[in-house]
């Protein structure tokens, strides 16, 4: 598939409701469990993204936008949710990724993005020279790695409870030196 | 963790809301991409996930609390949706599969099972012994494998999209030998 904004926006709509649809009201348990030391939990996942929707994917757009000399990102912290969201419960979270997203999103349509603001120059600190639709590319395919690394997660804590099956559900053992 | 039929119940009744939020009316090149030749579309995962509610978990899980003297399971089709499913909407399959799920765990609550009944053996037509309380774990395992393919399949449409983040992106890489 080519990018097309449209199609882009249809993804990144749909993620909040995803991840309230598939997080929302499940039990501690559930919702605590790692794939081992320094991974993150399904809360992690959404605390992750809420620290996308503030300081990543739209923030690097203006940068891009404001067509300036050195069009050069910030560096991302990855872990910014993890003191942040101490006190936080998944529910507040989900709510608040929402909120966040849907602002983002109606922002993001009223640019009116056509070609040639997608071809946009801006400066990742490690990957280099990146164009505006990689970066909104590179956000919808981020949202479908943490819905795909939030049911990994979940699936694991039955790693062993599934005895024989294993071998048929390869979720288990997926990112066998996983990454948070 | 360890198996909880309750924290179980959980997971199976989110899936198929899980499922409409990530792909009810998405546009036609999302619903039909796929990670390669004969590998499933997000259209293919809920056709398959369809055929678990009709011929899989419950049907099996029947066949154990029988206690016949060869509790042994019908083979699975995984293939069934695709000639079954030809004239459909994703829309319908997904309004098909959360009926279908919603009647399952209506009877899978009715029989109010305890550690004797979770203990009873059936016997996979592949793997061999197993027990309920394993069949029942692969089942919610199952659906965590199958919305994470679903996300990892979205994703790869943008394969290339993306430009330099795919070293940051590993869902895009993940399964490069895809399996259904």
């Amino acid at each position: 598939m080519n990018f097309d904004l449209d199609l882009s926006i249809q993804v990144l709509e749909r993620t909040p409701p995803a991840m309230h649809a598939m997080l929302g009201g499940l039990s501690e348990p559930w919702v605590s469990g790692t794939e081992g030391p320094d991974t993150f939990s399904p809360f992690d996942v959404v605390g992750h993204l809420i620290d996308g929707e503030e300081t990543d994917w739209m923030p690097r757009a203006r940068i891009i936008l404001a067509r300036g000399a050195d069009p050069r990102f910030e560096p991302y912290d990855r872990f910014r949710h993890r003191a942040r969201n101490v006190d936080r419960t998944m529910s507040s979270l989900l709510a608040e990724f929402a909120r966040l997203r849907s602002d983002n999103l109606t922002e993001l349509r009223s640019w009116r993005l056509g070609p040639a603001e997608l071809g946009l120059p801006g400066t990742h600190p490690s990957l280099g020279p990146v164009t505006l639709r990689q970066l909104l590319a590179a956000w919808v395919v981020h949202d479908l790695e943490h819905v795909a690394q939030a049911a990994r997660v979940l699936a694991k804590q039955y790693g062993t409870e599934v005895g024989p099956w294993v071998p048929f559900l390869p979720v288990l053992t997926d990112h066998p030196v996983p990454r948070s």
